[in-house]
């Protein structure tokens, strides 16, 4: 299909009758059984098998991002799956279309801001005076700092400590952190409010620290809430919410309709 | 929007200013850094946490699912991406869209299977037999046995040894692994070729030993392969195939009409 | 890519520096500014450009489609909307996803029970005796009849008499629509109740008398309700109901919790 | 769900037990068997229903962007369709997903460009002076002017005249007609190549002259494919090529694998 020197190529794996090699290793042999999901999911962002640390760091981003309760992606899985329950799959697959810029784009947007102010990660930056620029960037342009403030957990995003707790205990609490943090004193000194640092602003940095693309952050997102979309559907298929939100629904929104004709 | 006696309701969980509960579970102390992104699957599909052997089975059943290199769906993710990069969740829902009744449903048909022929788990059932009267069926409706036998890994399928072997280790070699194995045995006489189990015959059966209901054993595929096409998206940025296939398609589709106006 | 005699090919277009040909016709010339959407839909499941009865009949059936208000479809669009307003044809993706077996899924069930009762149209077919079969057949495995009743319009569907009517005045009233309106009679006094044809009733035995595959009918829902789902999108960026839905549904199903811990 | 004064409405339609309404018209009656599927689609974006003129202009608008051979969104439905034949609608979404900003977003591009250049659309403008302002701006950007130039066809887009043609014809060749030719014109001469407006140039010039928020304009293409991609499952499902695009590509791609281990 295409010439030798620009072909069409994978790195990640290959098979033949007997064998089945992932990333360089014998899957049922050096896999199947040993990596845990989330291994496996930063197995194929790295092309690694995770350190002990990095396996624990790495499972605690995604899990966090597993399970929102009642979200706009799960409703959406459940009223795809009242029409085509015969197609989990596409239920699964309406849910994460959702994942945007508004909900998990906060991840890529925080891991952006953080490799922009500071490319190479460095233990000696002036983190105050870094964070003062972007934070006071952010405000000339009346833009909202990524990863800082909640609009519901208050004062703070009780994971957030949980993940910087996990971080120290696995080594990954660097200078991302370091200059989350600071982002988010500096932006909160500057409006004048509390803006700690939130969820998905820690699991931003936590990219950072990783060495991650903050273009495929957002993919630690997607992988986590299809497991949480598979969930919500499996709830839904013994206590049903989908029918009963699209009647509701509709009453209210034609109530004008019918009040008119009475 | 509804009456207390048919409201909507969600027993996944909830959160308030400084907490969040999913399963019962304050989330960020006993979740967050205790369970990796499968046992967050063991937790949706269940309502509990697994046990150490329940996690190491699970774990194993959904990271075989993860990777099978370029499949459609892999092509369909990388596809999509091309158009709309800007979309990382779009491709990823795109390429789930795929994992219907061709690929992944073997597993919820290997599942169902085993269900109907033995609804309850029994040690003492009469395997042959039952497996007999199932292989016979199937023969005389002229349909394929979900779960057995490989188009391309002959002899066997290398990850069903392993997944045996990992239910030993953990006690999930139940009755449902010696039914699916003696279907195998009896499909492979009737039909004269040997048929052994392949990798979503073993997962159907160990869905069926740890009790999931048949309907939502695709799920396992799903969440799995969300991981994994986030990996082809990366690998696709770096060294991208999808404008070659896409060009190469199309010069060979319609290269009869080329011809016709030479 | 493939031999000569199993190539890969498409028939539908091609195009060189110059010219566009689809279905063998000049795009710009023959297609361009004398077909409309509905007759381009026409085309690409027929391969003819339609006469003017069929563009009537086959526009008046599409139409039909594209809007039902608030569906479950259209929830799903604005809700996905909500979370990647970046992504308009995701929210539609992800509103296309609903469309299964459950509600556009009646237009290729009565295709399909109308085809297997009457494999050739025969305008001398024992019509009550086809539909008496059929209708017994049915309740016998108690099952719904597809295209027939409606759980709101009563005592008619009031769109079923006009697209009859359009099928009169377009020569489309054939053997299919007599079957179906007979099978409508036949199961209503089968079950003591008045069970008339429904809007997908009358389609799918128009899809039987223009001769398009039963497997192919759900695609007339589906293209249709692409077009309405813009319509919904483009409402929900002047008049949003997708955050208050969330917010109300996240209210009510979490209520329980809530009330646990006051 | 809501107070009133902030509720849940929708203004598309509502239906009784024997009525429908949509966009304040009795839907039987006044739409059915009257407007074809692209009059549905202004009817949707406008809520009015099209004037003769508008008609034929809006229906070429749409028409021109149904089908365009094998582009990428068509490999991705035959694929999803290999996977999962039972889901039409899962294979037309999985199509739709790539409609972004690469392809179909150029229309979104040149309408937005054309109303900042031009807010508000004058007959007598300095056209020339605009274009040169605007052309002069991507270039300093490095940006590629949406709209115009094509890769392959050469020198004109063949559906550009024939759409400024019927432009002319409906009395749709007003303002941003004109000044998008003269961009063309601008930009051509600022890089020393031609650039005429292409066929997505000239769309998004008619989109401003039909006065659609740029921000919907996406949705044309959106509507419109969905009908070329069912026609390419049709077609999939007679003469299919997905299979061998998947094991052609896997082939292919894995070579090197092989090639080490032989």
């Amino acid at each position: 299909m295409s010439k030798p020197d620009q072909g069409i190529r994978t790195d990640i794996g290959w098979s033949d009758a007997s064998s089945i090699t992932l990333f360089g290793r014998d899957f049922p042999a050096e896999i199947l059984g040993r990596l845990n999901l989330g291994d496996m999911g930063f197995l194929e962002l790295t092309g690694r098998i995770p350190t002990a640390s990095e396996s624990v760091m790495f499972n605690a981003m995604v899990v966090t991002l597993v399970e929102h309760g009642i979200t706009p992606s799960a409703l959406v899985a459940r009223l795809t799956y009242l029409g085509a329950p015969e197609s989990l799959q596409g239920a699964v697959a309406a849910g994460l279309n959702g994942l945007g810029t508004v909900f998990v784009g906060s991840i890529e947007g925080s891991a952006k801001m953080l490799n922009e102010a500071m490319p190479e990660a460095r233990k000696d930056a002036d983190f105050k005076g870094i964070a003062r620029a972007v934070a006071t960037s952010f405000q000339e342009r009346r833009a909202i700092v990524p990863g800082i403030g909640h609009p519901f957990h208050k004062p703070i995003d009780p994971r957030t400590p949980r993940l910087f707790q996990i971080a120290a205990e696995t080594g990954f609490d660097g200078p991302y952190l370091t200059l989350i943090s600071a982002i988010a004193e500096e932006a909160g000194q500057l409006s004048g409010r509390t803006l700690p640092v939130n969820a998905t602003g820690a699991i931003g940095a936590l990219c950072c620290e990783m060495g991650f693309d903050w273009k495929i952050c957002r993919g630690l997102g997607v992988m986590a809430r299809a497991v949480g979309l598979v969930g919500h559907i499996l709830e839904e298929t013994r206590n049903p919410m989908a029918a009963k939100i699209w009647h509701s629904v509709e009453a209210e929104a034609t109530a004008h309709f019918h009040k008119e004709h009475d």
